[in-house]
């Protein structure tokens, strides 16, 4: 993806640069090196009574299906920052923000998804530019079959089975990528 | 720090592009724009015997100060193989990673520092290019006067909490600037 250098506008050349061990985009002229690291992708698992927050993706991908609002971490604002505004935006709901919960590698996609448990302050929500709809849904009614990330069905599973047992944890885990139907 | 568009090489603006709400590095020619995010920092905080593996660094910023291994986490890698080589690359040391233990946002430096428990498999440990020595260092030992970074304050204070009481738990904190001597 990277053709030209940020720093001087010149060719860039895709090589190991000295004392390091993997290969960097290098400039030709300057030597600037630019490093591209794993994004984190940051939301919340955040109920109202017995009810969870879910939107409805009004883009893509997996456009229509529902997910936990998220989104990726921003320059200068913390992890929990970051879960409050994607809450916010998404899904127009305030959150008190309790603890981390879940955190999920998805190393092929160089992203790191996750997801802190909170309390919505009021039950008020409204669907934000990114969603279709927000719904507070009952633990029985979520749309196991149309969630639109595998985070998130991760997240919502380990969610309801700590509610369950009355104590939650901090859960980690890796997924590769998904199986293709052929 | 872009100045140039890394898909054209034509100059680029900083202004809030259409339907966000934050300005990026936008190019006048092509409109790519040039998203900056958080870089996460995976480390381990990793025991032998009643022993923490720490290394001394050989590089700045910290140079001669000492840390826990720790560095830059990869794209194509999760966060606990990041750990895991960040590791055996400064401290020569395998290690089992057991699990997440301590997460620091540094909202001003765009940065979220991630440390995991873990044991080293043998009691084999070597400086690796970064670091100027590395040891295997008793509680009482640690050169709390001497660490490189708050966040590896934060993780080793933590880390002997829950050593003595029996329990390890998952740590999450935001620093922000540190306070400078005038």
């Amino acid at each position: 993806m990277i053709k030209f250098c940020t720093r001087c506008g010149n060719n860039v050349s895709f090589e190991i640069p000295a004392g390091d061990v993997l290969p960097r985009h290098v400039c030709n002229r300057c030597g600037h090196i630019h490093y591209e690291n794993p994004r984190l992708v940051v939301g919340c698992v955040a109920s109202w009574e017995d009810r969870i927050l879910l939107c409805r993706r009004a883009i893509e991908p997996r456009l229509g299906y529902w997910t936990l609002p998220a989104g990726f971490m921003e320059n200068g604002e913390t992890t929990s920052e970051a879960a409050s505004r994607e809450t916010l935006e998404e899904a127009g709901a305030n959150i008190i923000v309790d603890a981390p919960f879940s955190m999920v590698s998805i190393a092929h996609i160089n992203q790191v998804h996750l997801f802190y448990r909170g309390r919505l302050a009021t039950a008020e929500h409204a669907a934000g530019e990114e969603s279709l709809e927000v719904a507070l849904v009952k633990p029985e009614e979520i749309p196991w079959n149309d969630l639109a990330f595998r985070s998130v069905t991760h997240c919502l599973e380990h969610y309801l089975e700590d509610l369950e047992r009355g104590h939650f944890a901090f859960h980690e885990t890796a997924l590769g990528p998904a199986f293709q139907a052929t």
